[in-house]
């Protein structure tokens, strides 16, 4: 591998002679040893260069010579589109202000805008990483704007979509199975019957409230610490900066991002990202739910509840033949299981901060951004791989509710909760039918049963 | 103890004779014998007696006899206000549907009305625990909607007024001291001044954002479940219960409860309780910054940071004497690590519903009920025994920003970074003042350091 | 009330008369009014009578007056024994290092102390709560080993003993239904067969393991703080009292403690109390699967699997009569998630010292104590309340192991797996039995199947 | 890109001509379209191949031709040596069971067999995925042995010997620095002194305690799923499997590896890895303690703490000259972070396991990996490059502890707790040196100060 030489204010670094990055980025590979899995996310970086974008833009205003305002706004939409991303080696356990990756990036934009201008790739002439990509910046207010850029831009684009499609997935089934009465289960035990869209229709409404929580965490999010430089003052920034910025974001991006009201507290804690990693946990708990209630549901076929059947997407057994597995739902507990575990890194790197830094930054955005990727992907896969393709077993959801002992419950006002209860204790223990039970004890007769016990009345609230 | 005989399906149980409650309050006790430091929050049980006070109202209105209905609400507020604590023995740990506490609350307000309308305490004539005072109810609606009351009340009543209070101080703070230049700290090394009043400002931002965030969550939390009664189809309940009811219990608490638009979703999962949790999550975050930020600035008071003095509110040490410790910030801390655990419990009870019926109800109304109170008497006493007395230590504060090295990056756009950072090393190496360190190197003269380093000029943005 | 005055350095404050504590108990009552649910468990202060006990021993050989010690150490034993547990009326949120719990046991035993010998209640004389009963001690030091020694006998005496309880039960079950061939289940999904006997023995090895766990924490755990004082290095004890006082606590409690060899780790973290509760942690999630396979497997009566019948403790349902419901597993189930939640607690505590002291002595020592106590109780409930009185339902598993399609699995050696495939889906596709399938479709013969097909040789390897 | 076509029971499948996989790991990249970031770890490929390498060695005394023996234990050495690493792109979030890494493997291997023994790339022919590779197996024995395998691998070769070069680093320090003096601090608060070796060896003490940790979980780790197949009965395994594969694992990793004594646990729970995540999570509770303690004594240069001066890696601040961070501190303590919350994930994972599987076999087992990955690395790098260069700052130790408050300790024995704490409030008023401030009140006299304070005689017991 042919190298060259970067300097920093350390000293001289070797870096491969391809490579768009200098030394500070040189000097992080080797002092963080981690693996290619630990990378930070790309998304991170991608937010970085748009701040690196929008900075130049704004920048040029308060006199950084134009062309070089332009290299670098050119270089930075570059890295932003995805067209650069193996020069962004560095992990995410670094400094945890996450200032060696806002130095790959103002290397790497500084890097093409040389080699555009000058034709040399890296260095730092006539583009300077500090002096003019990170101009009236620091890493301690850039890097923290990306990390709200980055999980804006997630949500926005891919979190939120995916929850809109599985809402309408699941009202759709909600609408179209409102007919099938199918037996309530409470504690797991039998319980009074309600219909198969009813039962979905709850799961939209857990879904859409999940949506409504992430659109309430959305205010704060949108509000950017970039202005504050070093500890929140604005030290080495012009007045405005901040306001314009923000704007210049939001004018990138379509999103409507503001210069945060109190900058210190955005440098200092990342009250917002733990509120949106929240926020995450919620859908993962309701994720969960659903996904447990399809893959119990749809258990059997032979000695399950088998009211449901799944799609097959897979072989489900190497040596079992013929079995099918709920794998979708599967994967989806698991990836809820991670956001919850993400949530606790999250709120553990959340709390420490001390004075007017918190440096837990790489891990609490990668952690939320893995959130928001792992579920946006998860939902979308489960909806359409498990939830379009699903099937009520109408014949199997006959004959449960039609046995259950709980229809017992219509009977009460009229016979007594006494006498309701003695007839459900014997059919359970002789194992007769309701009715035979009922006319068996001589505590109803055929008419009053029949005209009682209809599951497909007991499925709304009890005119008076 | 004489005992009395009270029965219920299951057949007869003792109970003592000075007791209003009945035989499932017995039988509970005897299922689950935990002591008494794991009795459900008593929040949850003047909750549930508002739902039978205004299931009482409505109940009128659909056939239940005047009075009863009259005794029952009386028995209902006398218990919803505290006057029969001692009746409600019950532990967390029992039916995951809160079956029990909701059937002790139904007992006990009978056995109240019966001994006021017949002269006998206890029993189920002429007001019956199940017809007449959990009537149109069933435990998987009216606990949850306890435990959405209780919240909501000690939010409401407690801890957003605590915050108020808490952020006015810390504003006060941020004006009183915004005359103090100190010097700023990041990665817990020096780095650029800032004012303590602006430090304080940030605290302050913390504190109301985490204010806002719980105010996001209420519009969710004003949702009952009453009305689903026992699968969310509202089944033995009248047409129109559940917005009846949650009228008449805005009435009684002057708070705008309304009917969940979903009542499925509302009995088999606690989505909004797992929210509110991570809202009091992210409180619990911020107020461990803040705390351990002033316990830092306190430290000392001789081999410290030492640029605040806390009040001395006990003595600090039974071997050391005259040692004074930052007890309220421990305290504080404390409590917010465990509405921290609190949190994943809520999170993996939330996660575990099956079907109809999520069967975590009292871990979670319980584990959100006990963070909301100790983080509202946690900020209460934080903010009367540690914040309102803090006193800066002004002569401390201006040593340390004076001798700062970090003041020389007010030097780095006159004289260039290189130059800069050779005087701040030579400076850091030697001990000596930037100022002699600078003049030494011949990097800069008297008057153009006399004129840049002003730590007071570094508190804001930089005009061009 | 009637009052009396104590004193301490910060000057007089006012005691009940009654009361046996002091000043400082007094200024803790007052500058953190939780409430009593929040009270310190009484298992720590136990513990720290102990403590007190076990130092008085060996400062008598120390030079403390033998009248003294001996008055010490009587009203300590009472104090452990439980005689004066109203004393004690300080919460868990107070100084971080345990210091008024400590100085609460040292004012009550001297006040013991001091009545029995000077007939006044209370006081300093003749002994003194920091001079006599404190005496070689801190509460940096006391506090962390009476956390050791509470949760040390709490496991000892009340988790251990119920662990082998559960075990004895379900090795038991594994004996006794050892005969019955049950379907085998995986993904929720009808797999292979087995015995319920060997699914209970899983069940038993997941308790044993778990208890197995717990021992290997406990040489950990016997080691003690004590003997470090204030900072680790024992300034102000006699050489030899960390080792003396250790003994002294083995002698009086059975249990093989020691002095730490590292006192300075002791006192500045508490990594064996969350290692401890990691281990709970662990014992929760087994709990978790054994009680909600059983409430799975126990799921009916009518519409769920049906496998088992659980013992009906109390009626399930107010607005369903005959109704039974799993409260105990429901119970149990929640108790794991408390715990699980406890130990983020314990976590978040015991990573947060600073130099050379923890001061989330509280938050950690309630935490575990609290886990232990609700996992012994909950075992034992569980044990007794659902374990003992399961009864298989033979008719249905035998059901449902019969038509079980997975039973092809024993054809595919003889047939192939594709023709094994084939008939599964066949009898799946078209209600068959898998013997019907089979021979529809030509795969295989009457007695091969009846050869092959045998659900009892498919509970163990397959001979070569 | 050529393709070929593979099939499995669901039909033909693309898959591109150069792949070594088939039809299963191809539905799989189809279903899981997560990114690359999310690849299941190579570490548990790597124990699969190990397992299908020890299997091939059993099956072969069972009747497995041995040219088709021999080719699958060569083509798994290679696998397991890392020579197909590009093979194997499925992710974490699969089927639960981990099915479809296992089939990944299945097929990878005999695809590299088939190109040896019959020159053609890929399918089933003369080795088949499942009848020869997978012989005697299931994915839900064959992917939890993997776990154990690769964890326990992960463990002895990178972790534990990190650890014990960090124990030895910390205790030269120990050693070399045992004769410097320094304050203690106890609630950050100014105490009395102890030696910085002191302060060492409870660094020492606690890693070392962790080590221990993880070697008590070792036990339990080397059990094996292995010998289960599909429920744990062993089906389609020959008698005697489970021990003779656990054998060979052992012969060819050198550790210790047994059949578990009960495999339906083993299979159906995964309490093991749990237990080890706990004991990886109070490592990192650890290691936040150490890091956070390093970095608070280096916090300055001039306004912090400033006890030890930190190796500068890299240049600490884009817009501060000079400034040096504590970077690796950093690192360490946001992985510390990191692995708290995978534990939560593995315990969500851990409890949610039904009937004969625990379907969260991926997330657990990459959560486990990574934390030890993670752990090694960031205990490795941190020990290099930020313990082994860690300077005493002797001058300021000395000057701090010199003019400590807390050295008045050393009085009250002599002059009495009130005296002693008088002194120390009147030269903290004052801002008197102890010393003056003692003989300004009259309260001790010069030589008997000189004789008593002297802070190296106060960093152990106290002789009678």
């Amino acid at each position: 591998m042919t190298i060259r030489i970067e300097t920093d204010s350390l000293g001289p670094v070797e870096v491969p002679a391809s490579a768009y990055w200098g030394a500070q980025t040189a000097r992080s590979i080797a002092n963080f040893p981690f693996g290619p899995a630990e990378r930070m996310p790309i998304g991170i970086v991608h937010a970085l260069a748009l701040v690196k974008q929008a900075a130049a833009r704004v920048n040029r205003r308060h006199g950084l010579a134009p062309d070089l305002a332009d290299a670098i706004e050119a270089a930075a939409a570059d890295v932003a589109a995805g067209r650069f991303d193996d020069q962004f080696p560095l992990v995410i356990w670094q400094t945890g202000s996450g200032t060696q990756t806002n130095m790959n990036v103002n290397e790497v934009i500084a890097g093409i805008a040389n080699e555009r201008l000058a034709g040399t790739r890296g260095g730092k002439v006539p583009v300077h990483p500090n002096d003019h990509v990170n101009r009236s910046q620091s890493s301690n207010d850039s890097f923290p704007a990306a990390m709200h850029v980055a999980a804006a831009r997630a949500l926005a684009g891919d979190l939120l979509p995916a929850l809109t499609r599985m809402a309408a997935v699941l009202d759709g089934h909600a609408r179209d199975w409102d007919d099938i009465v199918k037996i309530g289960r409470t504690h797991l035990q039998d319980a009074t019957p309600l219909t198969l869209g009813q039962e979905f229709s709850g799961y939209r409404a857990q879904v859409e409230a999940a949506a409504a929580r992430l659109e309430s965490v959305r205010p704060r999010l949108h509000l950017l610490a970039q202005g504050g430089t070093a500890v929140g003052t604005g030290l080495n920034a012009p007045p405005g900066f901040a306001d314009a910025v923000a704007a210049e974001l939001a004018a990138l991006t379509g999103l409507p991002f503001a210069a945060a009201p109190n900058l210190f507290a955005e440098l200092a804690a990342h009250d917002s990202l733990v509120e949106l990693s929240g926020a995450l946990n919620v859908l993962a708990v309701a994720l969960t739910k659903i996904a447990n209630d399809i893959r119990l549901l749809g258990s059997g076929p032979r000695a399950g509840l088998g009211e449901l059947a799944l799609p097959a997407n897979e072989p489900g057994s190497s040596i079992m033949p013929g079995k099918v597995n709920p794998t979708q739902a599967e994967m989806l507990t698991m990836v809820a299981a991670q956001v919850m575990g993400n949530h606790v890194a999250a709120t553990i790197g959340g709390l420490q901060g001390h004075l007017e830094l918190n440096v837990f930054k790489p891990l609490i955005g990668a952690n939320v951004l893995r959130s928001i990727t792992l579920l946006a992907t998860g939902v979308d896969s489960f909806t359409r791989r498990a939830l379009v393709g699903l099937r009520p077993e109408r014949a199997r959801i006959a004959e449960l509710v039609d046995r259950s002992l709980m229809l017992v419950t219509a009977l009460a006002p009229a016979i007594g909760y006494d006498n309701a209860a003695a007839i459900a204790k014997h059919a359970h223990a002789s194992g007769l039918s309701l009715r035979d039970a009922g006319l068996a004890l001589g505590l109803v007769d055929a008419a009053t049963f029949d005209r009682l016990v209809r599951p497909e009345a007991m499925t709304g609230p009890s005119p008076d």
